[in-house]
């Protein structure tokens, strides 16, 4: 999916609830001509986020292709509401960019390819659409094939979903690419896999194969580079979502673990009743649950501070955090990963 | 599905590997007249389990029709090899149970509804092919709802795979209601939900619904009990399973946990080249994932000493293992289920 010239569609919620979206357009190669955001219509992407690329934001589809010159490839719908539906408010502009001749990607749960009205407008005017988080039909259960490839496997767990995790694998990748560490990035989500352009969406295959379809992208090029950094999800105590990161703890049989956490964060993000619990026990429940089936610890932090003002401030955050994490840390974003990539060097991953 | 006639087909495994076969037919309203296992054809059932109603054991569907005088009104399949394939082996006794008239029950992986051929013969003789595992599709991400439903909850919880968690979980209803408390079964596995008649199949539904898929059960029950007790699936230290196990602890947010694990297993079930840990560790496992989503605890033990022969080592064992737990513990099958009720009832769960 790389070198598309793309809209993204991020109605009500860009930039702070547009995961999905930031994460394409400071990671992926596409070329980003618009956002659609219907409540920020008329601002600038850098208005809102200054170290990205620039574009318009829109309120339309429609307006979309006027301000790229009608030159669109793709229209990616760029947020993911919890529970993954398609909201019906998309859907003018989901069908204006049928219309126009763009493919559609999607990596909600809900599929483009399962709504007979889109898939006979794309039928009609040739275009393709593209579910991500659609899994393989071959996927099984894991068979232990994940501690057999040649890379050392780093994952990035988390305190709470929407802390970092992606961020932190993918910084982590570049950094350790900037090194001459053959590095690669393992997507597990919708977002990654949109940046990647492979992956399994692993919060959407059958349970019982969440571990075994870690594997199988593991295998498939673990023998390819020296080392993986595998794209963690959700958190082990969560109310809805630890099944899909007990599937990857286990099915990355990771050799050394990130824990990511956004400061100031106290309680369940859109679960605010479930307190998070302390750090120190997040690093004793991923290494109780995972040491037993791979040898490995937490050898880094990473912490994300978007909502720490000062630099002052987050580098003291940063250094609490590496405490009760007991490696180094950093902000992958403030900093870069550098740190963070000291520890897996330090902890003897990577090497080839 | 109760007071059906049905056969069981269980080819080359009964009754060791056919714990769907010998579930139903110790826990289940059916009645069994003929289990299909060629390689032990011309046997009967009492010669391998004395304690549950006898059937003849036959080579194959025709010879089980005229073991029961032509009357069998279903087929169940009662065995289940890892991945959940169908073994073409199978479909000459399928087929000739579809042409006799007769349903087919499957718990399988594998759907027979997406099997053309078997579809097509049903549809000609007008029967149903029932996949229990297939679930609702209107299951979404857990709410945090189980924290809410009246019924206390009490969830069995594993050391490894086929340790026994349904049968405790059937023993301790059982047990609870002698006693007179309203306990209900919660049946998360193809087993269960053949022999409860409802259920959610967790192991089949989407990874990031498996907590979803389990509060919607206790919401569907929750109020009309004092007691629910949910099957639980798999271990949490498992390089395949573990998701499932993770979204059941978290959607079930039960109020106990029974810890269940088999007298003598030292590695894990069908993944030997990993090794079970000390029982204190799942305690402490269980307890730190669970507990800071539900106020929570191991209050009691569930030991499975199949494997011991004499009533004293059986004895032994499941004290040394009660020390381990810190609660009381009863093998559910050689001694029932009471002194584990004795634990849920100190702990002060199912009272009205």
């Amino acid at each position: 999916m790389s070198d598309e010239r793309i809209a993204i569609l991020a109605h009500e919620k860009f930039p702070d609830r547009a995961k999905t979206a930031l994460g394409v357009m400071r990671y992926g190669d596409q070329n980003v001509c618009a956002v659609l955001d219907r409540d920020r219509a008329g601002d600038r992407v850098r208005d809102h986020v200054p170290d990205i690329d620039d574009a318009p934001i829109v309120e339309s589809f429609v307006d979309a292709l006027a301000a790229a010159d009608g030159e669109i490839d793709a229209l990616y719908i760029g947020i993911a509401p919890i529970g993954g539906g398609f909201d019906e408010s998309w859907r003018d502009d989901v069908e204006a960019a049928i219309e126009a001749g763009c493919d559609v990607v999607s990596g909600l749960h809900y599929f483009l390819n399962e709504d007979p009205e889109l898939v006979s407008l794309a039928d009609e005017h040739g275009v393709h659409l593209v579910d991500v988080r659609e899994p393989d039909d071959d996927l099984t259960v894991a068979t232990g094939a994940s501690g057999d490839v040649d890379a050392d496997v780093v994952l990035t767990v988390g305190t709470d979903c929407s802390v970092g995790k992606m961020t932190a694998s993918l910084e982590i990748v570049a950094a350790a690419r900037e090194r001459g560490i053959d590095a690669a990035f393992v997507p597990t989500g919708q977002t990654g896999i949109m940046i990647a352009g492979w992956g399994n969406p692993i919060d959407r295959v059958v349970s019982d194969f969440t571990a075994g379809a870690v594997e199988d992208m593991l295998v498939a090029v673990g023998d390819d580079h020296d080392l993986l950094v595998v794209e963690g999800q959700g958190s082990i105590i969560h109310p809805a979502y630890s099944a899909v990161t007990c599937g990857i703890v286990h099915g990355s049989m990771a050799d050394g673990l990130v824990l990511c956490h956004a400061a100031g964060r106290e309680a369940i993000h859109g679960y605010e009743s479930f307190d998070l619990r302390p750090v120190s026990e997040y690093v004793d429940l991923y290494e109780g649950l995972a040491d037993p089936i791979n040898e490995t610890a937490v050898i880094a932090g990473a912490l994300n501070t978007k909502n720490v003002e000062s630099d002052k401030a987050a580098a003291d955050a940063v250094a609490s955090f590496a405490a009760e994490v007991g490696g180094p840390a950093a902000d992958p974003v403030r900093d870069g990963a550098d740190a963070i990539v000291d520890g897996i060097v330090d902890a003897g991953l990577g090497g080839e």
